[in-house]
């Protein structure tokens, strides 16, 4: 997500305001999790902090502590699992770059380009054990510990399988759309929905309501992973910094491309063409043409709007407090807004 | 470890026999394993097994099953334990065969010179989030569970901040015996130790015997770690595979070294030396009749008898059903024999 602002005279709408509630959000997790990563081992804290320093916007803390409000619970309770949630997050980055072979986020190099490769594996495996253990020694009632750590654990499985499938989807010639939504709901939206979850649960709910609020933050997160693979194609270039086609041109197989392949015909045949060897920006641009008149770009548009709507519903079938409700509605738009 | 017989001729000695109670782990412990590999995404299923059938003693879940039954408990209910603790101690051969970029383990091509990094990252991690799920699923009163859960989180930690250590020795020109010792106390002993708490636990035993094992298992694991560094120099090539002074050709900051270094003198001067340089064999064969001859290789056999002898001795301290504290001390010489 960018969030540069709009400069004078280039048309762009100015991209949506992070809502107050992050903010706050950020405000009482940030400490948290500097506490938490002093538990490591002092040879790790200096990349660790590396990482953490490049910021991001702690959506999935903001999503336990306003869970944990909204179910009629203190947001400090959830604050143990905010930063479980941060550290499963933020130690699926360090292992995803070195996968990805990504030299730099959030314009920072990442750990294993700066550090080396085996820092940023057993970084990753540090802040992965230490959420664990963060939640285990939370201040909760054992058994909300119990069922957080265990939400926690299976998102965290979720996610790995997400990200292995989406490593097979590499060296395979079609993906179907079911295949790309599953791995998309794996890879970012469990832990967004044990995020709500579990701070619905150290917020003191009740079983119904910490299943409809992780329904909610699954919803949410396939919403944005929606919302991201439109931007991957038609995101603009001088907002995402990225050229027009970005994951076209890394023949990514994310959702525009499994609906083209399921709509058949010459686009699909073009696009399994071009999938098949290194195409130019020219190719790109006029695939990229082509997939918005067939209506594509439409579709993951329909799909991530379905989303949203079914993760806001989820919301309506328990009762929630009022503000922290809103606040949940407002996180979702700001997540999923296409001018991002 | 190598289970080669001896030839007819050779004059050696032959190793000592897995056992009795490591084997009927295995047979226990093996199905539950595979079991719970079932649970992975299905990408992850050949990799896995592939690594898992390079084999192993399964030492850790063998402790775990006999702590359960020293306290008064069924073997059965510490397999959960036993699963996990092996889970843990394998999540981190894979990540570790990256970092050191060994190709071969046991004989066999390593999951990442196999399936790739990539691969090899997220197995890993797979088998990390399996342990605690396997775990915090036991059929186990919820307070053992959560205990386990909580030491298996600890453990890992510590394995990780050793593994961390170790690195860390590499880019150093000294290193002394504490830190080694620590080093290795965290990398090894602390899932050893672990293994017999968590079996201890899910055998129903009470805080003072969990400790007690646990700090059994802690010794057993420095034991073992000081005969697999004494090997590492003077183990029978023959037996080990390896040329005399293996891992001083490696230039590893083992024991040997650290009580070398922390000599002084002529002999200390000499190592820092060679490990600035690319040793070649026959200074290594030099270096190694050298330090045998300062008393170095009888300084380290004497801390591994030392910590076995506290590790038998943590066992007295509490009250043992006879014949699987038998076994303990049996899986202890075993595991701390010379000659293996």
């Amino acid at each position: 997500m960018t969030t540069s602002l709009a400069q004078p005279g280039t048309g762009r709408t100015p991209p949506p305001q992070v809502p107050d509630a992050l903010a706050r959000a950020s405000s009482l997790v940030v400490p948290a999790l500097d506490a938490a990563v002093e538990r490591l081992d002092p040879s790790l804290h200096e990349p660790v902090r590396h990482h953490l320093a490049g910021g991001g916007k702690h959506v999935r803390a903001g999503l336990a502590l306003i869970a944990a409000a909204a179910v009629g619970g203190a947001e400090g309770e959830a604050v143990p699992g905010a930063v479980a949630v941060e550290l499963v997050h933020n130690y699926s980055l360090l292992h995803d770059d070195i996968i990805d072979g990504d030299r730099e986020r959030r314009h920072r190099p990442t750990v294993w380009a700066q550090f080396g490769e085996g820092v940023a594996i057993v970084a990753g495996d540090a802040l992965a054990a230490l959420a664990i253990q963060v939640l285990l020694d939370a201040p909760a009632p054992a058994p909300a510990r119990m069922e957080a750590a265990r939400r926690l654990a299976d998102a965290n499985q979720a996610m790995i399988s997400g990200q292995s499938a989406d490593m097979a989807f590499e060296t395979r010639d079609r993906v179907t759309v079911e295949e790309c939504l599953a791995m998309e709901r794996d890879k970012t939206g469990a832990l967004l929905s044990a995020a709500c979850a579990i701070g619905a649960v150290l917020g003191g709910a009740d079983g119904a309501t910490a299943e409809a609020l992780g329904e909610y933050g699954e919803h949410l997160g396939i919403a944005f992973q929606a919302v991201d693979d439109l931007l991957g194609v038609w995101g603009d270039p001088s907002s995402t910094g990225k050229p027009v086609g970005a994951d076209l041109l890394a023949r990514k197989k994310t959702l525009p491309v499994a609906l083209a392949l399921g709509l058949g015909g010459a686009l699909a045949d073009e696009l399994v063409s071009i999938f098949s060897r290194a195409p130019d920006q020219t190719e790109i641009e006029r695939t990229t043409r082509l997939l918005e008149r067939a209506g594509v770009r439409d579709a993951v548009a329909a799909i991530a709007d379905e989303h949203l709507r079914q993760g806001l519903g989820a919301l309506d079938r328990v009762v929630l407090a009022d503000k922290p409700k809103e606040e949940l509605s407002e996180v979702a738009r700001y997540v999923t807004a296409r001018d991002r």
